[in-house]
């Protein structure tokens, strides 16, 4: 690891996921100076999509100037060349963002990393880690991702996917999982899986509701007591992973954000029930296990902090 | 992290079990030049037990300059203070390890920390994980310990626990575990565990055995069904929380020591088995689980690394 100096110019970041694409613009302080967004579009082919990104960033610079990007992407991806195939935008498949980037802003560091992971190094940059040095971040959304700050730095791992804890085992004879294993927490606890498996016991919208979380979380606060038991049942799973998680890496804190995390009580009693109930060593009673704090910008500052915080967040070439 | 130069003179290493104490001289190239060992005194009180070690360190460091002391010990313990509790050495309850070295040998480097940890650490150093950055190494025998070396550095965790993959959760209703917990690796898994298993479905060891996991391995090479199905199930389990494991930290290699892992293919098949069934993500179909390599010395190996090469195995102040 070699010390860095910090950027002494402005530096942009994306947050690229599926549904929108965000852009910002950070001072040096890491301050949140100015924020673009767009939908992300499909179909449209894979330069059409860089093209996009790449005005969102013009837009969004201004007339500043730039020292460095960062930015976070759906997986997978090779890392750190940052040649990107995000499993929700099917028009890249092996696409080389970071070159394509650093093809535009010329001289300046281009860094890129999983989406889960730049929310948990917002975290521990700016939200319910501070001060901390062991923080495990999650996202429980569409799927459950994640990223692991250990011993003060962030841990990348062998492929940069050192942070998965989508797939941890919580049953071991459990429903097969998209990646091909079985009983994985993103299995369980995704917003999808678990509105299929409600949806399978017989809960449906209310009306005016959709297949989402957020209409089964509204249900499960009117009561309905299959809506009640999903999110028992994620929430269960969750707490056994983190309890698992927290065993081996003896974190201290863990933040869970995403979409379904906004449930609350709903996903965070059971949470904490079933991490109680597997957590038995003194070390692992310790930790606090919060709602992650910073929403919707969290992946911005994450990327940001790439670049901006790169001794501690970028272990890359 | 402080860069540090590389000690002048020999280390001396502790390797402290339940069973038996090693101490040994290590040259400065890492090269172990003479060993002691003697069985661990029960019930002599602290100061006894501890004038034990300072007596195999005299011994073995003869007249060689020492530049330093690395240690690994049962835990838990404060770490890095080094006040250790191991739970097989009753003798020694929140015993100031780090402190009583520090006060025979002044001013040289005295440093405590996990056996397990400093078993996983050897086999980095110096064994199955030499060229690697990301390595899980796992003991495997009264207990399951561990530990993790990720990005290049070993992981010590918000207080020295990282590498507990002994407590990660392989089935969620499984059997209560001596931590607290419930359906750990290790309530499965450990030599102590997989016997009484074995035991409760009606093994018993053949003539001349005992009611340890050699002679169950004995039993199991020999075909005897119940002994077969104690050693797939351990297998199984050791293969879900690997599984879990690597996809949690992206290690590129894992090493699986202790007793147990002498039981070869008899574990190893059906962790292979039920790796396959859970890494289901591409990066964890890479990693190399393969047994120690560095057998009876390796936890002695280990404790010379803290020291002989403490910017990479040592975080703690």
């Amino acid at each position: 690891m070699v010390a860095e100096h910090p950027p002494t110019g402005a530096v942009l970041a994306l947050d690229i996921g599926g549904t929108k694409t965000a852009a910002g613009l950070f001072g040096q302080d890491g301050d949140l100076l100015r924020v673009v967004r767009a939908p992300t579009p499909v179909g449209a082919g894979p330069q059409a999509l860089f093209d996009l990104v790449a005005a969102l960033l013009r837009d969004v610079a201004g007339y500043s100037a730039v020292s460095g990007i960062g930015v976070g992407c759906g997986g997978p991806m090779y890392w750190p060349a940052g040649i990107v195939s995000p499993l929700n935008i099917p028009d890249w498949v092996d696409f080389p963002l970071r070159e394509a980037l650093a093809s535009v802003y010329h001289g300046v560091p281009v860094r890129v990393h999983n989406d889960a992971v730049c929310v948990a190094v917002a975290e521990h940059w700016r939200g319910v880690g501070v001060g901390t040095r062991n923080l495990l971040g999650m996202v429980v959304s569409t799927g459950v991702g994640g990223g692991l700050v250990l011993d003060g730095r962030l841990v990348s791992g062998a492929t940069g996917n050192a942070g998965h804890i989508g797939h941890v085992v919580v049953d071991v004879d459990g429903p097969a999982c998209a990646c091909g294993g079985r009983g994985c927490l993103e299995a369980v606890a995704s917003g999808p899986n678990l509105v299929r498996w409600a949806s399978d016991q017989g809960w449906s919208p209310a009306p005016g509701g959709t297949w989402t979380g957020e209409s089964l979380a509204a249900s499960a606060a009117a009561g309905h007591p299959v809506a009640l038991a999903a999110f028992d049942r994620a929430g269960s799973a969750l707490g056994t992973a983190i309890a698992s998680a927290v065993q081996l890496t003896d974190v201290e804190v863990v933040a869970v954000g995403g979409g379904l995390a906004g449930a609350g009580d709903l996903l965070f009693a059971p949470l904490a029930r079933q991490y109680a109930r597997h957590a038995g060593l003194g070390f692992a009673r310790r930790p606090r296990v919060a709602p992650a704090s910073l929403g919707v910008h969290a992946g911005l500052v994450g990327a940001a902090a790439l670049v901006l915080a790169g001794d501690v967040y970028w272990t890359g070439s």
